[in-house]
Order: structure tokens, then sequence, then C-alpha cells
């Protein structure tokens, strides 16, 4: 029950993570706002916020639907959705729930992000540069917000078993079989392993730990 | 003259690193197309692009005003308009300009960039969260187009002298002397020496490098 | 008691993060083989092995008693005692336990090494390289051994209180209260804190890590 | 003529990118002091810098002989061996050079380092973590000695054409043709194409670079 007792907002629950984060923080004593709204929308988030009241930590798991694209047959409304579904909310999210944590001294906030921003892959740049805006968010953040005595940590995933990226129907290609080669582990990490980092980042365990980005790869990324 | 005969393409020459790479690489003997309009505005980057004909090298200068802000402090027009200025305008440049590159099997893109993606500082998420982006658009871009043998790098640069984040008058004051303990170097660069390592990029020295960040910080990040 | 009937041979336990782990390790349900050992010696680490017999979960805790020096001011000897205490007992402590490891195909091994060897520091150079070679070495073995269903994964940590390179006595000084200030975070973590990032790279969450370096320094990298 | 009238000393050179080094940068103008003795013996190194007086620029290249072996496979002395070459010669050519640098506020230090260290590769945890300490002593370094104006880089290269790690009859076997589809580039870098990244460190456009990394990989490492 290693967090017992904690109130804990996790957003857009049925993609990504959503579905482990929840399972595995209910497990562990969480008090969950498990919430699946659009936060496309402007005042989405400060919504969501406000109807949660007190929040210990916020999982800010947010995904956009992702067709593999070239850079050049990628047009400015596709490009332009990677940021409208994941870096805006994220912003949104944060302002949001912030001025508690900071009034408290206590808080955390974990991205849930992804690898695809820390090594390169071909058709993959609108995904992957709105990722690798997370990511320098949380390193500002995080640095910003550790003396409030706040943490603000992100994973950054791949490979990761979840409805959004990797649909069971995927798993059975050889696209996807050639693909998992390019790890070292040679498999989809469950979703519960990259939960159970997730709450390594939620916990007092890493009351050290600001601003940082941890891979979460299978070796693809180190 | 090492450009010599190359059309080169700089954007917003009045800002950031513009003037030091318009003077360094005419000095070099490239053909420049020195610009400076608003690449806000959608279709500024194409219309650019169609204006200069043919292009061997894109140097992606682009930079916001920026005035250092807390996240709780940075609304959501402040947030976006980093991405405004700095991130969507770099991916309409670069549909505009890769199509020819791929062609003819040969192009060069330079994003001046910052280290500010890299580590974090406060007051500076929004900011550094869409340099992030810009890094990461690389890195993903960068392995894409390596097979049609065109090289997009970036640099990640920090405390170097320019006119956007660094004015005459700022470097005058005390909080900037004390930011500077922050370098091992004790110094801003000079502009001209970042124009130096966009200059090494832009050549054909640069054939082998792709999708790939170079910090440019005095020590700061390296 | 996440660690339940597993086998786990700590080194050098009176020196670095040596009596966290033991202690938080006893407490998840190790059975620990806690080993004071001096490892520079040759034969030292098979024969602890030996000693040990089936081993589990490996932490390889090594220490080399340091005084900030300038590279002019180090002397071969002083170089090289780095490497006989921290790097070359690390590769016979792996090549000892690794074949058990390989037949079971399941085993952990975690290197407790330094942030050094990842941000520069003046006056550090021969620890901070020999902490680079741990470093480098855990991310080749531990993408070599992945396939074997072995997780090497290291902690790469600063600012952490330990009686190596914290003692008690220095944490009075000026000298010290000014290093903090390189943290985001403004404080040594406490040992356990450290212990319990080892304890996560010990267990089941981590199956999926290999070969991975995790900056453990307030900020101080990320 | 980058180079003009400077004194260069570089080491090794039959072996790893010795030759091409020393082809650029004569081109360029330098006074080289081209040596090829054997730096394993340990006043080599105070011998060759004496003998050769006056330097402005040291061009560290070292290289080991190496062959592909699992850890479990490679025994102290083939382990110790790489350190033996390229560790510890590297630290007493420092010492040896630093001095005269410290004392006329100039000089340049260029590591030819490998990009094993950075990213792993299976057979390759001697060879790579020697590496590695060569990366974290230029960090450590570069920063120390940049108040005195010294500057301090390595280039971690990887996939650059050699006589040490890619004679030409390894260029014509499968292992290799297959070895090269993890760069994005699909080729070996030309073995001047890594010698002008050694340029550009050796000029004054690296002035602002201090205990930097810079990786030379084709996108396999960036």
């Amino acid at each position: 029950m290693r967090l017992k007792g904690k109130r804990v907002v996790v957003t857009q629950i049925e993609a990504f993570m959503g579905k482990d984060i929840v399972e595995l923080f209910r497990k562990e004593g969480a008090e969950l706002v498990a919430d699946n709204r659009d936060l496309c929308e402007p005042d989405a988030a400060a919504t969501l916020i406000g109807e949660a009241g007190h929040v210990d930590i916020l999982v800010a798991n947010l995904a956009a639907p992702m067709l593999p694209s070239t850079v050049v047959d990628t047009d400015d409304d596709a490009f332009r959705a990677m940021y409208e579904t994941m870096v805006f909310p994220l912003h949104r999210l944060v302002r949001a729930v912030l001025p508690q944590m900071i009034a408290r001294r206590q808080g955390k906030i974990i991205v849930m992000g992804s690898a695809t921003a820390m090594r390169g892959l071909p058709n993959m740049a609108a995904y992957g540069s709105a990722r690798g805006a997370q990511l320098a968010y949380v390193k500002n953040l995080g640095i910003e917000v550790a003396p409030h005595n706040v943490n603000v940590n992100a994973i950054a995933q791949a490979f990761v078993d979840n409805p959004s990226y990797f649909p069971k129907s995927y798993q059975q290609t050889d696209e996807f079989k050639a693909r998992l080669r390019a790890t070292a582990v040679g498999r989809l990490a469950h979703g519960w392993e990259s939960a159970a980092l997730a709450l390594f980042l939620a916990g007092d365990e890493s009351n050290f730990l600001v601003g940082q980005v941890f891979p979460f790869a299978g070796g693809w990324v180190t």
C-alpha cells in the first residue's frame, strides 16, 4: 500500500498507460480520480483539477492518435494536432495543479512520455517533436519547482504494450516482430512494468529526483 | 571560401544568430537569401522558399521574444506563442524545402536551437519546451532523410552573444554577470563562434552527421 | 518484502552505499551476503562469489578513497588506484557471477556509480574517469546479457549522504554548504533514497531495463 | 591554412585516425610531431612531449587491438590491456603537456574516442568501458582547465574507416555489411571526415567548447 491515502489524478485513462497506472496505483491504496475527458478543450484541465480538489499526485498521461507519416506528408494540421493533444494540455494541467502543491510544499507530477524524443525514427517527427516538448518542459519545470518541494519527472518509454500504440492486432504483424529486434530485451514491456516506474516516481522514494527523464525502452534507448 | 556557389536561406536575420551567420556565410562565398519576414504567418515559409528557388542549405534561425516567467504565470497564449514562433514555422520551412533536396539527393538543414532544452532552468519552461520540440524534431527528421543524403542537425546553444537574448544593456547587469558563473568558460561566446559551428554543419565535412544535436554552451551543457 | 527469498551480494559494505543497501534490502526480505573484503586482491571477487554460492542479485558497491586533486598533481599511481579499486574489481565480480545467472536465465547486477562521470567537475578527473569506465561497462554489458534475461543497470549518484564521500564532519563546512547550491533540491539525499532506487533495479519491476544509467543527483544531472 | 604555425602532436599515427589527422592537419599548415612510439611504456608520454617542446595542440589518438569477446571470456589481462593502452597513456600525455598550456593560457587537447562508450554493443565491454573512461576524463578535465583557457574535447566516433577497426578485408564481409544497417547514413565515414571534426576542435572556432563529447557516428548515436 505504497500510495495509501494519496489522491492521484490520472488523465486519458482509456489511452496509453492509463489503464495500467490506474490498476497498479489503486492496488497500492491510492484514491484515484481516473479521468477520461478530452483535454484539448481549453477549460478541461482546470475543470478536472477543480473537481478533483486536493491532488497529491498528477499523472499526466496524454496520447495522440498517430499514423506514421513522412515529414513532407505531414500537413500543418496533423503536426499541430500533436501539440494540441499532448503539449498544450500538459501545461494547462500543470498550471491548474501547481498552486496547491506549492502552497502545501508537497506534490508529484509524472509525465508519461516517449523515448521517440530521444532517439530518432523515420516517419515520427511530428509525434516525436511533441514528445520532445514534453520532456524539455519537465526538465525546466522540475528545476523551477524543486525549491517548493514538488517533484516533476518523466518516463520516456518505448516498446511498452498499450492500446494506443501497440493494439493487439498490430502485435501479430511481421512489421511489429521486426521492430522488436531493435530492443535488446526482445519483447514489449508489460504495461504494469512502466506503471511500476511511475509508482516509484509517485512515492517518497523519489523525493530527491527532479526534472529528470527516465528512459524505459528495453535497451533501445539507455 | 568554404560555401562557394552554395545557395543558403537564413531566416529571421535580425534576430538570434541571423546577423552572425549571414556575415560568416557570405565571407565564405555563399549566395545568401537573407530573409527577415514574419514566419508565423501560415504561408510565409512556403512563399520564402518559393522565392528562393534552388536552396542548398537552410539555416532555420527562429527566435521568440522571451521574458522569464514562472510556469504558473505563463498563460496559454504566452505558452502557445513559443510554438507559433519557433516550432510550427520550422516544420513549414522544412516541408517547403525538403522536396527539392530529396530530389537532388543533397541538402543541409541546420536548426539554431537552445541548450535550455537539455538542462533545465527556472522560469524558462515555455521557451525551453519549444526548443525541446525543435531538437526532437531534428533527431527524428535527421534519421528519416539520411537515406536521401540530406543532413539535418541542430546547435543547442547557450550563453552566446545575440541581440534577442543578450542585448548589450543586459550584459551590464549584475544578474548577467552572476549567470556567467554557470559556464566554465566565464564569458559569452561571440556570435561568430556559434556561426562557425553552423558553417561546419553546412559544409561537406558534416556529410556523415545526421539527426544530431550539438551543445554549444561554454561547458554549461556538455 | 519485495526481495523475499532473493540471495543478494553487497560488496564493500562499510563504504559508499553499503550500509544503506544492506539495511533496506534486509528489511525487504533479502538473504544477504554483506561483504567487506578488499576486492583489489586479484582472487578476492571469485572467492567471494564462490563462498556466496547461489546469487540472484549482485550490488557492486565499490568506492575509492578520493581527495580532490588537479590533473597535473595526480600522479600515475593515484590515477591507477581508482581503476584498481573501482573498475578492475567490477569486471572480476561480473565474470565470477555471470555464468550462474546466464545458466539460470535470471539475475540482476546493480552498479553503484557516480554522476561525476556524466558532468565534469574540477579536481575529479581520476575519480570521474574511473566512474565513467563503470558506466560504459554497464551500457555494453547490459546489452550483451539482455538476451540471457540478466539485467545490468547502474545508478549514477551525486550528493547522496555516505561515509566515503560526505563524512559528517565535512557536512559542517562552508565548502559543503556552497556545493549544495549546485543541486536544485538543496540537500543531500538520504542514503536510503539511493538504496530505494537500487531496490527498484533489484526487483522484477526492472525486468525491462538493461544497460541503463540512472542519474540520482537532486537535479545536478538529469 | 587553418592551422598555420601551430605545433601539433599526434600520437600512434599508424593506428586509428592517425594517418587521416596527420594528412589533413599538414594540409592546413600545422607543424606536426607525428609520432608512433608505444605509449604503454610509463615514460614514453613524457619523453614524447619533452622532445616535441612547444605544443599548441595535442591529438590523443590511442587505439588498442580489439577482438570482440563476451564479458565472461574476457580475462583480467585482456581487460586491463585496454586501460594500459588507451586510458593510462592519455593521463600521462595530458600531465606532460598541460603545464606549458596552462602557463601560456592557450592549448587544445582533442581525444579521439569511441561512441561505443555511449551506446552499448555485445562483446565490446572491455573496449567500451576504457573508451568510457576517456570520455569521462575529458568531461572533468575540460571543466577543470577551462579557466586556464585550455580546451579539451573528445570525438566519440563509430563507423569511421580506419585501419585499426575496419581493415579493408573486413569491409568485404557480410557481417560488416549487416552492421552498416545500424547507421542511418548507410556507409562508413571517410577518415578525413572525422579528421575534419578534429580540425574544428583544434582551431579557434572551438574556443568556447570545453569538456564536450561529440558523437560522430552516422546517426548510430546522436
